[in-house]
């Protein structure tokens, strides 16, 4: 690829299925001349109840994938995956690669002033305690509180989003962070900042709900900067957006168009195992 | 294989994950001298939102990998996959192959006398319609209501099956079938009888609730008599259990031993994306 072509290649975006779509929405709001090409493992999603081994396993079948596309640099749309792969594949390919986890510390930081954090995630993502490492690597002296709740990504792919059991299972995971002095609280699931209403109801106005998703893709933005590779190509009104699965190209699709601005056309399904 | 061989030889049981093991439980119950295989696809649970077409090859690769294991039958220990899978496979291998869904209707159609029978299960096995058409195959005058219940498997999997919450979302999945008059209610997914008594509790004496897995071992049992491949060595106190998964073994044996009636001692896993 020459300066130009690169310039013009798109941005690899994927997570275990729709959730990552929330840092999409970001990229595509904030860097629109860029485009993009999602995948998203709806054959083995989630990925947050999977071990590390399985999880670098898929991450690196789906970057071979993003490479046939000839992405220029590749974004981890999923807390998970960022957690646990990130570190690894990042050795190993070399296009630039960024995940959600070191971005989202960063915000909290930002937002803490009785540094303490709590951090909320799937299983594997607080197993890991990769956000505790990094927060901590940049200040010591703050206390990160991590607490899985792995029933928040089928009640909302499930469509309970709304519904009042949602207010029960929000209270069974986040009733001990209100008797500490948080004052800061990471969304560390691509799924949760579609439960965010829900959780600022029942956590006041004292806690900052910290969003992932928009500092990566402050992050992204000088990642492309840097590399000298940010698409100036402003031709169009927006990127160009292909969007691919493992399963269920329709079922995407219907929730992809919930979330994302516009409506998206096509969504391709492949076998992702093959890569 | 000799006819001696074969008699000894395990039989082969598979599903999306744990839920299977309620399945295998009737198995080691009723049938105490068979040796078993069983595979949990840990890997790529759930099934019960994914498609048809990747639940078929899913289903093919793990009956490659029970060949390897020199199988005399194979139980698809999962309704979504009996749903989905069987028809198509049963003619590509030369092993008898069962799966949950004709056994769980013949039950049904014993128990009801209203003619009037609810299924429950995941969103592909109920968009399958498998459990009306056999049904209705056997006696058309039955009228079948069939309704997913999609947060079922995630609240088993993640111990709420005691929690307050489920209650609420039993009352929201079946709340529809208190109000007609089905006699019979078929726990149509291999997780729902872990739901079974706050099910009970729900729906009142008036419904029966069938659970396909006893009927299940019965057909097994026919099965193995018609091929005359029992096993006969009776010299062991029970037969001879492995457990493969294609991810997390560790958490695989926990749950297992919370449901079988003994410790299973190993799990091994292995890649079934490479068969």
């Amino acid at each position: 690829m020459n300066r130009e072509e690169r310039k013009s290649a798109p941005i690899g975006v994927f997570d275990s299925g729709v959730g990552g779509l929330t840092v999409a929405r970001e990229i595509m709001r904030h860097l629109p001349n860029e485009n993009i090409v999602y995948f998203g493992d709806t054959a083995r999603v989630p990925y947050g109840s999977k071990s590390k081994d399985n999880i670098i396993r898929f991450s690196r079948q789906i970057i071979r994938f993003l490479e046939t596309k000839e992405v220029k640099a590749i974004v981890i749309a999923c807390n998970t995956a960022s957690a646990l792969a990130l570190e690894v594949v990042r050795e190993e390919v070399e296009i630039p690669i960024i995940g959600v986890v070191e971005p989202g510390a960063r915000a909290a930081l930002e937002a803490t002033k009785t540094k303490k954090i709590g951090v909320i995630g799937t299983e594997a993502t607080i197993r890991s305690a990769m956000y505790e490492k990094i927060i901590q690597g940049i200040d010591p002296e703050v206390t990160v509180m991590g607490k899985a709740c792995p029933l928040f990504v089928p009640l909302v792919e499930e469509g309970f989003a709304k519904h009042t059991v949602t207010e029960e299972i929000i209270d069974f995971y986040l009733a001990s962070f209100l008797k500490t002095d948080i004052d800061a609280l990471i969304l560390g699931c691509t799924h949760y900042p579609l439960l965010r209403s829900r959780i600022r109801a029942y956590v006041g106005e004292r806690i900052a709900l910290v969003n992932p998703a928009y500092e990566t893709a402050m992050d992204l933005r000088n990642l492309l900067q840097v590399h000298d590779m940010e698409n100036t190509d402003t031709n169009q009104e927006h990127g160009m957006y292909s969007f691919y699965v493992s399963d269920a190209a329709d079922k995407f699709k219907q929730f992809a168009n919930s979330i994302l601005p516009f409506d998206i056309e096509t969504t391709k399904q492949i076998n992702i195992e093959e890569y």
